[in-house]
């Protein structure tokens, strides 16, 4: 009853924040829409997932843990897309009016004139990023249907990897008709600190790549991949500039390549997750906040940041209310569904806001994650196929899970057995051996289990709650490296840089 | 080995007719690699949709008829969205692109150029409807989302009617932030030919009830809903003109419901949803070349209906590869996602192209298989749970099947009994009488059955082509009616007006 009552004034409040042409106001109204909404229909829909078959136990609690209903996030997901739809006619003016020709009603005249006026006051947001904006729904609708795919059939993880490249598709094709800037920045040191010149041969040799590349695509497809005008970002005779043409594109689908499977890889126990989804955007949002307050509103930084908030306070609302459900003990399972669409809500926020470097950084506990799972991945050393932390009924806490390695033998053994010791020597690893002394079993190289080996047993929630603050911890860490080192790397800062 | 040599000579061709910014030859070729594409992906998933319970039995085969896919529908709706991605770069020409500042590459420079140059012959596509083209893919892959969820959780019927709305509500959305033009034309006649000034009396009350009903919903929402610039399309001071306002999008989101869910309902028999999908879409085709021939390319009609062809030649194909599947003897059945997805392709490029008043009168055997059904979808006589043809395994032909009074009693039996004996005075239904005369069984009332009642009993794939062969005719006479009467009815065509 309270509960209810609380929603309804919460719907209330967030149905008289949303303002024409404001989007600060609309996106956290439409933030707490998506919360409610979420935590409404979940509960709701969960039988009929489990009826079809989207269903699993949970093995990390005692007893015998009841069946509960897997890819749930798809109702998050799904509500985010409806969320994105309604915004549009509050983020976007109408533009193919003419000021002096306006409809015969004066009511409604009046009601258009009254928000023309306003608009310098409350920060516009760009018709002409009507585009990209619906790009970047058509990709998440995309990666919402593969994932869904991927979760109804089960399609092998050599496939699966590569799913979010061909979900990313429409992003990237919409840039090349609409926005095509294809140059990057380079480090000022590189032309400037490497000795002998070695940095402007390193330069030209990259040149002659790219300009190779981007013949061969031409010759392909008919289409040009250069920058053909750059100087909407940067001036163009601006010597720091390398256009990487084509190769850009590769680079943007790397990076939803990333992503996606980065967040589904740091997964397994109950928020995790969301949780780090959740953190990612709140560290998203500080750095866009941090453009957001103290840029001049017309300047191209304003309106990326304006338009990776706008993707990103709606996106908090729905993973909240997700997260109620997932978090320790699990009501539902969130599938792999919202891995994916979670992490290209991040890629294309990235790539759409122009800060698909600094994106990586943000994302620094997902590739240490990645590149600690590098010699399980590649079978370096042996992977089993789980390598999910262990649970204890009797104590209820979670422990490392461990590889073996006896299957091995000869130079494979050799060459593990040197690894882990290597590992194991910074205490990047934990060994079982033998009476002998030689190596039997070591834990699974994930940082769910690195935390474990650290600071273990912990509790399923606990385990969770560490990974998150180390999440945010570093993430906040960056903001500021991204500031301060960067400039001083690259030459310049994108937040002090003014557009012509 | 014949059959590869062939596909593959075909998707040579294919390949060889993509140009950029030329639209025909472009939409061409990506409807036969969507045909291609269809026909080579439905055998090889087939067994996998099985497997997760997408299977049905065909029960108008005779003996033991085998399980086959159902919702294979999918493969043509995801297909078709790839083709649309890569259409993008070819029929859209970069535009953020000044002509006087170009890549520092020579070849790029020259490759664009070269296209630019080239343009005023190849009528190009306008970038402005760029955003429009992204809604109607939006609007697509959510009917194919919603349709997918129609398929797998067996919504109820009430609910799923609306689907289509849902699905189309990103479509609204942009129509409404990026032309929002919501005048119509009112017929000459009204105005002129009505006796005693009573056509002028009507249209200033319809023009209060819109008046109100735009200002409620600006009183609600904050947004303008008159159209603010109508000299897009005629002259504004034009006194035939009705600005319908916040109705005008009541009435998109009709005939987004209408189109899909009409498709869906004139259904049941082997190759019938593809098979008038098709021939629908030559109609509309035939009607976009009227157009698409004689008009000069600077006309808003020009572009309205090369939209419509850019959308509706792709589709065809996919069409027409899952067809080979579908046609009696079925190998798959199509599902609910594709009759959804079909009918919004029809409902969008109705609505983006302006013509969706054409559009009804194209539909028109689906709308007489509708109000035909009426008196059984409102229960004003029985309506058996399937009214499909009855199958007879002796003949092997198709009967109509028949519905029972016997339940009715009273009121409702006299008022089903005089709506039975109009309809079988006009022969538009067949009758069984027990001894006594009185009424006992009714043939189901849709035109699949009527067709059987005055043609059969037809074996299933003559029945289809009868059918289908009805649709074609329809709407070749509907064609030309629409270019003779109604330019008499409106006062003017627009196959014949320019823009100023």
């Amino acid at each position: 009853m309270m509960g209810r009552l609380i929603n309804l004034s919460l719907l209330v409040l967030a149905i008289s924040m949303i303002t024409p042409n404001n989007p600060f106001k609309t996106a956290g109204a439409f933030s707490i829409i998506g919360y409610l909404v979420t935590v409404t229909i979940i509960p709701r829909v969960g039988n009929s997932f489990i009826k079809i078959g989207l269903k699993g136990r949970d093995m990390s609690k005692s007893g015998n843990p009841p069946e509960i209903p897997e890819t749930m996030g798809v109702v998050s997901a799904i509500t985010y897309l409806f969320l994105m739809f309604g915004m549009i006619p509050f983020v976007f003016f109408k533009y193919l009016v003419s000021y002096s020709n306006l409809a015969n009603d004066a009511y409604q005249t009046n009601n258009y004139l009254e928000q023309y006026e306003s608009i310098d006051d409350t920060k516009l947001f760009p018709h002409n990023k009507l585009s990209q904006y619906l790009s970047a729904i058509i990709c998440l609708q995309g990666t919402i249907l593969l994932g869904l795919f991927d979760d109804l059939f089960d399609i092998r993880w050599r496939h699966k990897f590569f799913l979010p490249a061909v979900a990313s598709l429409p992003l990237l094709i919409v840039y090349y008709v609409d926005f095509s800037v294809t140059s990057i920045v380079i480090p000022s040191f590189v032309t400037s600190h490497i000795p002998f010149g070695l940095g402007d041969v390193l330069l030209s040799i990259l040149n002659e790549v790219v300009r190779l590349g981007n013949h061969a695509a031409t010759y392909v497809t008919g289409l040009s991949f250069n920058t053909l005008s750059t100087d909407f970002l940067v001036p163009k005779d601006d010597p720091k500039l390398l256009d990487l043409g084509i190769f850009y594109y590769i680079y943007m689908s790397a990076i939803s390549i990333f992503c996606p499977n980065s967040i589904n890889i740091l997964a397994g126990i109950n928020g995790l997750e969301v949780g780090q989804s959740v953190v990612l955007s709140i560290i998203f949002l500080l750095n866009d906040f941090c453009y957001l307050f103290t840029l001049d509103s017309n300047s191209a930084a304003y309106d990326s940041h304006l338009f990776s908030m706008i993707f990103l306070v709606p996106f908090l609302g729905v993973s909240l209310g997700l997260l109620r459900f997932n978090w320790f003990p699990s009501k539902v399972f969130v599938g792999d569904t919202y891995c994916y669409f979670s992490g290209m809500v991040f890629a294309q926020v990235g790539i759409l806001g122009h800060f698909s470097k600094t994106l990586l950084i943000f994302f620094l506990p997902q590739i240490i994650n990645f590149i600690y799972s590098v010699p399980q991945l590649f079978h370096i050393v042996p992977c089993p196929r789980h390598r999910l932390p262990k649970y204890n009924a009797k104590d209820n806490l979670m422990y490392p899970s461990y590889g073996e390695i006896s299957a091995l033998s000869g130079k494979k053994l050799a060459s593990a057995t040197f690894l882990l010791k290597t590992f194991s020597f910074f205490k990047f690893i934990d060994l079982k051996k033998d009476p002998q002394g030689n190596i039997t079993e070591f834990s699974n190289m994930t940082i769910i289990n690195l935390n474990l080996v650290w600071f273990g047993p912990l509790r399923e929630d606990t385990l969770c709650m560490l990974i998150l603050s180390q999440q945010l911890v570093l993430g906040v860490t960056m903001i500021l490296v991204r500031h301060t080192i960067g400039p001083w790397l690259f030459g310049y800062d994108n937040l002090t840089f003014r557009i012509k």
